[in-house]
């Protein structure tokens, strides 16, 4: 096969340039044209050229083939050389005829395996092989119910024609028949389980394999950072982490009476992202606190004060324990596990992390609502019944709730002259006249103007404008590039133009309000804490036990993320790096024990936000070519500023404090929606809504009932309801163990659903794939040509080939006027 | 052709169900079928047996066409008479092959050309002839840059197989070649112009005429209404028309110190709408005041005051002239110049209208902002200082304000006791404060807390729930009646939704207060207006003067919405009524001006609305079918309802109380967005901005150069914005002259524009029957079949019909096996 197999453009030229024209030098309009940049660099022309003449008593036709491809001057459209000639000439009255023909020759020679065919063909047979060929894979499409005037639509991804090519090279013999058109099949078949899953049976054989498989890329993660995407993610990521540092931070902070509070949490996140970011198996990955540790800390934290032991200290015993059972995890390649979550598992917890995230952001704006509540009694025309006024303390006794005696002698002092008291008091602010004991009195107190509503408007403007802004990308306004950088910076452009919106109106809106001084929160704990002497010694050890449910803990969201992350969609191509994430994982886990900072694990939200805001795709050139989904940009610049900016939020309080939190909210609210997207348990619920003739066309609707379909939805539904039931009651910090009961539950399916109907249903080959790999198989199916109707023949109960009405191109036949290399003429 | 044509179903049947099983009663399983119910009523079978038996050497072929349709039992799957048999058997082993042939006939057997052909053959010939016309309209698609696994969308309107019919029936002769593939082309051809429009020549030749039309449908105007529909027309475009009438109302009450109010505007809206849609021609056309009634109200009213003319009488004589001229319009049949109307020039209006629609529901938003100002200072720890007190004016003086001398008196009592004053002035409200003189002093007095931002939350809400909701129709959610009634509902809905949204935040917005009581706003003027005694007697005949512009003015607002409203995509089925309509606006011109009521002409957007509102669809049944526009609910209810409802709103203020204003601006926006779907002035608009190859398939892009076509926009652009500036300054009175210059603008186009560009740009001719008419046209072209490719040949060279590439169905004429009506076997 010495032939150049370079693709070939094939062109009807009808004028009739006289052929002394022809030079080998392509003219200046040729160069011009701008199809020319579209065309591969080594394309070759075949040139179909058909005519009446009048000396000519039936036609007279030559397929000709150029050993070598030569420039034929304004012959062809674009200066590229010509391999190929069909000409026609016949007898007057027929032209529309040989138009015909042209067009048909022209449109078998643009076939990718018919002109491969052409490059190789010894003589006629072979050329006619190829017609037959192509013939059989033309579809025929009667007249009737719908419109010859459609234009379809150019396909996400292009059928392979190498199956034909196949077919073409070696014959029938890898016919292939029966219902496995999927890999796996079974559960584990999931995520791509390569050898990062394998037990390797040594001892930490799966840590070792992780860094030698992830070590070669560590350089270009860096440089494969460059790019204007990597700015937006940054951007955005760095919002969403400060927005949780601050939320966490506080919750920790009340939850523990600020032994951590929000400096921790922003230090914490700080250097233990930044450190995961630069060193772990997947710096996609985005770790944070999350609610299981929340829960854990809250009742550590009063179990220690009704025990009267020293709650860092025994924090930090736990730690150590938990990090030590984590390396023992990594070592033993425990994380091959991980196999056993499916596609049921993975979206199940995912989908559920999700709707807490917006349940989350909804609660945190009622929270709002209710800390600044709005006078709904108010009538314009009674503005001046309203007023808020700061009175004395009816009681004198109540001079004794002050706590701080130095302040008060201000109140002691003007307590004595009557005359000048009441208008001291007056002229106190709100605060002041709470601390020094006044009442405020009147009916404007408890209300506050605009900030509540403001709040609204800005938290539902920020979601939808990131959503309208992100959709941009498919809207037919603007050239592609400007459409992609307005999606890729959707989030950010919809947080700028909200900002502007607040400080446009100038309410005081609740603004992101980050620490500014680097010292802990309480003045209780330094920055280092002891290991001993806070609690007697059997404590140490019995700290072991919290210590494994940590671990569970740890490990389930940790790996769970992982393996979202790692799904096949996202086409990653650097390799997974479950052991290594654990390992550091676990090492940051002893650190922040040390320094009395909050415990960091992946967070399932965040990350796939993070993946989502780093997608590839190819810049569309030609027209109506589909945009490919290329991959995740893999790299660790992204991770690692976002968690170097976490860092130095101290130091840009005065930028960060004009965006309002209810502008962060809606950005939380858009991601937990994001990250929705494209869950396949979302798309069979919805599927519970739609009438059957509106069903999208997915490929498990194709394969399973639907009855069977809804049952599968159903059983995930109930097992998230539990689950959200269980994760409102204290009995949240079993919340990841639980996890593993959806594997139980998975398992329990078996005997309920068919192999056949799990493997379609619980199956991470994205759609797109699998539908390929069927059309492949229908086509091997149909390879000897048939009339083709668009009915479904996947359970055709005919296996034999036998064509039946063959749609050969006999006039081509009878006239044959196919010659070889040479022309000749009948 | 005595043969009854009715629609055939196919259906292969392979199972080998014994013969002896045939009875002619349907079996219980075929009764229970539900597919039957998609089936006509006389509908027939064929059905398509194929075989392998093992005493047939070759294969035996039989198409047998029955004299009476029989029963055949459980053979067919549904209870249907079966008309045709065939029946194939052959020997052994080629079992796919027969299948396939049996397929192949099916398909042919449901295609309605050959069915009918097969019901009419007379011998084996015919029967050929007929497969030879399916084969020529069968479409080949070669393999190569397409999934053939996509399934082809049912299309909107399904191609007509007339020509397919004629074809077969008469031969070639109407082959038609030329570039007019749409009627008229130029300027008139726009909307439907039948004998409504003609100019008669006879005295009131139209206006009887028109009656002549309208009166046989006068009761089915009645009946037809009766339909849940009207019921959510009602409800919407009652609401935009109170909403109108307090707006105008307000505005007239402004500019004509209250000689006409808002209860004026009730009355009159109320009393000539009832009136129009009662006896009107076009009883759609929804009259309402308009902006350039407006705009002369006021001018004439300032010119009235600084000559001291009695603006009533000088209005009521305008009022008079007017309608006479008016009327000899109407005798005289000058509605036929609605003609010159374009797509043009009626696009532009509209388009203008509804901008200034959305324009105005933003202004008044902005203008409540105005009213309610918000206090962007607030802090909330600063509440002790916020107040606003009512302070006894520092001026002794200023008592002289007071214009009643009655109420002063409490505040002249409690001005000789010192002490109470203060307390006393404190006590007062803001309205009485300002009332007595009082001085308003505090930081709180210019401000509005909560109502601005819920008022803007209203807005955009109302605005974006009626948006979703409306496009609820084409969500793949709920079955199809459900759906219906949430689209048709949408506005309803939105206004509940955010009225009780309004009511559970409880923030005292400007809510719709209509007039309780039903006397004139003017102390000053009675009901009825004496047309003599006011003015000089010169004053009656001048006012003809005036009188012209009116004229002017009311002709063309009314006859361009008339325009917009008989738009054949409407599909109005009876008839329109120009002369008509221009008499009746004339007749309650006249009766408005006796009784001082604002003057009503039709509305453009509250018309396209109300159309909009009462528009029927197809019942979708089968899967797939597309919902077809059937036309608009032609009747007299709504628009009667909406006009009596109207009325009635003096008795409703206590529910009408509860409609927050922004949420009426809301819906205001709403329909001035609406009423720019479909116009194709919007959609040239948008592919300003839209790169070549994301533009949809037009028709006119299909065959105007893009150039051309921006160009064109661009003009129409341009004269929209000159009359933008023109409504914006005192010549807005001139405004629906200015219209008359677009039609000017349109015929000097006429030399800048080809006559075939123009036809495709500027006609009214809607999108989908001109490309189905080209469809058409093409099939003709086409119709000795050929491989055909989805290249576009519109503008192909050869005319002549000389087929190129046939594909006979060769194996059926090797093997004949297509017998007639008696079985023969080879």
């Amino acid at each position: 096969m010495g032939w150049p197999s370079s693709p070939t453009t094939t062109h009807r030229n009808l004028t009739s340039s006289s052929l002394n024209d022809i030079s080998d030098k392509p003219e200046k309009d040729q160069l011009k044209n701008k199809f020319m940049k579209k065309l591969p660099r080594d394309a070759e022309a075949s040139n179909v050229l058909v005519g009446e003449v009048d000396f000519l008593d039936s036609p007279f036709v030559a397929f000709v083939r150029l050993q070598q491809a030569v420039m034929l001057g304004a012959l062809t459209e674009v200066p590229v050389p010509t391999r190929f000639l069909f000409i026609l000439l016949g007898p007057k009255g027929k032209a529309k005829s040989y138009h015909e023909i042209g067009r048909a020759i022209a449109t078998l020679m643009s076939d990718e395996v018919f002109h491969e065919i052409a490059y190789k063909a010894k003589d006629r047979q072979d050329l006619l092989a190829g017609i037959d060929e192509f013939l059989d894979e033309v579809i025929v499409l009667p007249p009737g119910e719908w419109d010859p005037a459609i234009r379809i639509e150019p396909p996400k991804s292009l059928p392979s024609s190498d199956k034909r090519k196949n077919m073409y090279a070696g014959g029938d013999s890898t016919q292939m028949n029966g219902d496995t058109p999927h890999s796996g099949g079974h559960g584990g078949g999931g995520h791509a389980v390569g050898d990062e899953l394998k037990k390797t049976g040594k001892f930490c054989g799966g840590l070792i394999l992780d860094i030698k498989r992830k070590a070669p890329f560590f350089f270009s993660d860096f440089y494969d950072g460059l790019h204007i995407q990597s700015l937006s993610a940054i951007l955005f990521i760095y919002l969403g982490t400060v927005t949780n540092a601050i939320t966490f931070g506080g919750l920790l902070g009340d939850a523990t009476e600020n032994m951590q509070g929000v400096l921790e949490s922003f230090l914490g996140t700080a250097v233990s992202g930044a450190v995961f970011c630069l060193l772990a198996g997947q710096p996609l990955t985005i770790i944070s606190s999350t609610g299981p540790v929340l829960v854990f800390e809250r009742l550590l934290f009063n179990f220690s004060r009704e025990h009267d032991f020293d709650y860092l200290e025994f924090r930090l015993w736990i730690g150590l324990w938990s990090a030590f059972f984590c390396l023992a995890l990594v070592a033993t390649d425990a994380s091959f596990l991980v196999q056993y979550f499916t596609r049921f598992t993975e979206e199940g917890f995912s989908s559920l992390i999700s709707f807490i995230f917006i349940y989350d952001s909804f609660k945190k704006m009622l929270k709002l609502a209710h800390y600044y509540p709005i006078n709904s009694d108010y009538k314009i025309n009674y503005v001046t019944q309203y007023d808020c006024m700061c009175m004395a303390p009816t009681d004198a006794n109540s001079s004794d709730v002050y706590t701080d005696p130095l302040d008060s002698t201000f109140i002691w002092t003007v307590n004595y002259s009557d005359t000048r008291l009441n208008a001291s008091w007056s002229s106190l602010s709100k605060k002041e006249c709470l601390k020094y004991g006044g009442e405020l009195v009147g009916t404007a107190c408890n209300f506050v103007p605009d900030i509540t509503l403001m709040s609204f408007i800005l938290f539902f403007g920020t979601y939808t404008c990131s959503m309208c802004l992100k959709k941009f990308k498919t809207s037919p306004f603007f050239p592609t590039t400007v459409r992609k950088l307005i999606s890729d910076f959707a989030i950010v452009l919809a947080i700028l133009i909200f900002c502007g919106v607040d400080a446009l109106v100038g309410v005081d809106t609740p603004k992101l309000i980050v620490p500014s001084e680097f010292k802990p929160t309480s003045p209780n704990r330094g920055w280092f804490v002891p290991p001993f002497g806070g609690n007697p010694w059997w404590v140490y050890l019995a700290a072991a036990l919290p210590a494994l449910l940590v671990t569970i803990l740890l490990f389930m969201d940790q790996q769970i993320t992982a393996v979202i992350v790692n799904r096949k969609e996202h086409k990653l191509k650097k390799g997974a790096g479950y052991h290594l994430d654990l390992f550091w994982v676990a090492v940051l886990l002893a650190v922040c024990s040390f320094l009395g900072l909050p415990w960091y694990v992946a967070a399932t939200v965040i990350s796939i936000a993070h993946i989502d805001s780093l997608k590839m795709e190819t810049e569309t050139s030609a027209p109506g070519e589909q945009p490919k989904f290329l991959g995740v940009r893999e790299q660790r610049v992204t991770g690692v500023f976002v968690f170097i900016l976490t860092g130095l939020s101290v130091f840009m309080s005065p930028i960060l404090k004009f965006i309002p939190m209810p502008v962060l909210y809606g950005v939380f609210l858009y991601m937990g929606v994001a990250s929705l997207n494209g869950v396949q348990f979302m798309d069979r619920l919805k599927l519970l809504l739609m009438p059957a003739k509106h069903q999208p066309d997915l490929i498990y609707l194709r394969h399973v009932p639907l009855r069977k379909v809804h049952l599968f939805t159903f059983v995930q539904l109930l097992c998230l309801a539990l689950l959200w039931i269980l994760k409102s009651t204290v009995a949240a910090i079993v919340f990841p163990v639980m996890i593993l009961a959806l594997v139980a539950v998975r398992k329990a399916l078996d005997y309920v659903f068919s192999q056949h109907d799990l493997s379609f249903l619980d199956d991470v080959i994205p759609e797109k794939d699998k539908k390929k790999k069927e059309d492949e198989k229908k086509k091997k199916k149909k390879k000897q040509g048939s009339i083709d109707s668009d009915m479904e023949d996947s359970d055709y109960p005919y296996n034999e080939n036998v064509p039946s009405i063959k749609i050969p191109m006999d006039m081509m036949e009878q006239e044959p006027f196919l010659g070889d290399k040479a022309s000749d003429s009948e």
